[in-house]
């Protein structure tokens, strides 16, 4: 014990957010608590990859303690927290108060479904590695159950796959989704080579990527529509239930699998703060990533609505990592008495993938597209990955499908799972016993 | 369409035995149909590393599909086989009726309790992926619950894990779990650092690993307690249920994790044939691995009961491997109108890892034990995992593992499974939702 108490920061959420926090922290005078309701961070951006049987769930997971633990004054809890009580300045995890002089919340999002009936009940989400894993097993599930079954339009049922929303999440999960049924799935079921397969990709405005410049909108278009790709633009879907999507226009695919990525909402867990709650879920955070009137609670990352320069901050993982960086150093500098700079975020530009050998990316103003872009898609990707080892073995899934044309992950595992859009599970349905 | 009408030989499992009759027939004559509830084979000898989250499962697991699709006269059929009609010549599977001339049956084992009360409510099994997930979960989630109890009781049980089966399984397991907690659960959980943790292996006999030379089951007790397991001999179960084992002698031991390692069955499927059923399951088979009575039928496997120079042959891999082997030959000489010879088993040996740098093993009449053992025992699982991205990523693994004492696959994932005894599930309990 020093003379001077040890101030403690709760962060709830070990995301790109919170990990950062975390991390500027590490070794400081500060007492850390580190809460997630998993025990393992994700790098959300291959999460599509996880999908598309291409690596494993392993491999774009590490555990929170492993990152965390050479410094004695981060703790991890693995829980989920119920509620924030600022007036006693606890928040509630596991039945517990954990009492907090700074709170941060980075709890990321959720799916956002704008009320389209059916999406929440029948389409698949792709937030969480959960959610991945059980997206591959129904898809691969889809097809075993198409190669032997009889009736030819169930079967064209189990072969279409609509993807909503024409976003990077989507776009990406296209293309990958493509080659996996063109290359790996195609040489796996030979009795099903003169059959139809079918990926839609359908986007309510007039072009997908709207956050990038036109031209790499029509590019990414024209390279999904080469991989066989069915893009649906202006298409806004009316409803959705077990037998298919329904879009406004009356057009009708029928499916088996629908993959919502059309767009996602803060969340805050039940608390006592006197916060602005934006249309989207989002709360209003002043330009220190602190909630206006409280200053020692920071929201950031996707659940922050964070103006800057006059226009809110995109939900996407280097806006969550820069204000994870900022709050560690804004706290460092209470510590020393100094006053603390407003949070500058530094736009490095973004990219998409599209498959092999194409890719999309804005970087400095610079509009790059094809090889050059997807090198430096991979070169990122691989760079903060966390883990050397996930870096290896990610690496080594790329070049052998590279090389081989292969998919290797390509396993109904774990098969029970009692999600009842689930096919994995043999026993389908919500009272599946293991 | 050949002049000669091509017989269908249809193989119920795709483990050791079922896949290497496939490999035999391959390119051959016969039309072949593989089908297995699982759409991948699982390499069974590595499952206990799963749930010591030192290998991912996906590394022990290949797809079926990818290993028969180069031969156009093997099919898979991914399901459960519901019944087996010998009187009209077919199975049932996914409600359909799959025709074959041959049947051999190849299904494998499942857990034997003995009529002990709760051991199937209350024990995990260790027997498929999925069980080596949910118990890699659970324990997992007793260390991250333990770290943030109060009640020191509660606490001691959740750091208490009992193994029961003093067999190789029982064994491997305990030893790699004494070495995932002695290397990096105790850096992880610091908060746990002067709390007693205790794992058991509880085994109801004299020694362990009783198919072995005395000398070295001695050997193998003695490495384990120097690893701190506790071996129990002599330790029958009289019954388990929620707050821990209870033994013959009166001992309770206080946990919340039983493993049961300590005995299989077979476990033959829903059928019109006259066979004779071991009280273990296993179904009698002659010198020909044929149900007597039926050129047609064969059984081959831990399902097998084949008595082999006057014992029956064990319940273990080599076995599997060689009558399947020796079935697909059998079909063979049966396709050129010769006479098909007897099955003869080789014994090739057995061998079983305690841990780092130490294993015994039993090879041409040799005794081995320490590292010339250890080294024999990697050498010959890379040799038989099935594919070569997963030698070489579990080879990756096992060299991190040995420089750094780590083992890294430490996540709870998926979280959500509805059995009772998941802990991984945060929602506890049969009814848990997504």
């Amino acid at each position: 014990m020093s003379h001077i108490t040890q101030k403690r920061v709760v962060v709830i959420g070990a995301g790109f957010g919170g990990l950062w926090v975390a991390k500027v922290l590490a070794k400081t005078n500060y007492e850390v608590i580190v809460i997630d309701k998993n025990n393992y961070h994700t790098f959300l951006p291959l999460l599509y990859q996880v999908s598309a049987a291409e690596i494993s769930p392993e491999q774009i997971a590490s555990p929170v303690r492993s990152i965390v633990r050479k410094n004695k004054n981060i703790q991890f809890m693995h829980g989920q927290v119920s509620e924030i009580n600022y007036a006693l300045k606890y928040v509630m995890c596991l039945g517990q108060k954990i009492a907090f002089d700074y709170l941060v919340v980075s709890a990321g999002s959720v799916n956002h479904y704008f009320n389209i009936p059916g999406t929440a009940e029948f389409a698949f989400p792709l937030k969480t590695l959960d959610d991945a894993m059980v997206l591959r097993n129904h898809i691969l599930t889809c097809f075993e159950r198409a190669s032997f079954i009889n009736d030819h339009t169930q079967r064209q049922r189990l072969l279409t796959i609509v993807i909503v929303g024409g976003g990077p999440t989507g776009v990406e999960f296209a293309g990958a989704l493509a080659e996996l049924i063109a290359g790996p799935l195609k040489k796996d079921f030979p009795e099903l080579k003169n059959e139809n397969i079918h990926v839609y990709l359908v986007e309510a405005s007039d072009r997908l990527i709207g956050m990038f410049p036109k031209k790499l909108g029509e590019y990414t278009c024209k390279q999904l529509k080469k991989k066989d790709v069915k893009v649906l633009l202006n298409a806004a879907v009316n409803k959705i239930d077990a037998t298919g999507v329904y879009l406004k226009d009356g057009t009708v695919l029928h499916t088996e699998t629908v993959i919502w990525t059309a767009g996602v909402k803060g969340e805050l867990i039940k608390n006592d703060l006197k916060v602005q709650i934006m249309p989207n879920g989002r709360v209003v955070v002043d330009e220190y990533c602190r909630v206006p009137g409280y200053d020692d609670v920071f929201v950031i990352g996707d659940l922050a609505y964070c103006v800057h320069d006059g226009k809110p901050l995109p939900m996407i993982a280097p806006v969550a990592m820069q204000q994870g960086r900022y709050v560690g150093k804004h706290l460092l500098q209470i510590l020393k008495g100094k006053t603390p700079r407003p949070f500058r975020y530094i736009d490095k530009g973004g990219m998409v993938a599209i498959g092999r050998n194409k890719a999309i990316a804005q970087i400095a103003g610079l509009h790059l597209k094809g090889y050059i872009a997807w090198m430096i898609w991979i070169f990122i990707h691989i760079l903060y990955l966390i883990g050397f080892k996930n870096k290896i073995f990610v690496m080594i899934n790329w070049v052998w499908s590279y090389i081989f044309f292969e998919k290797s992950v390509r396993l109904i595992l774990p098969r029970c799972c009692n999600d009842p859009r689930a096919d994995g599970c043999l026993r389908r349905g919500r009272n599946c016993k293991v």
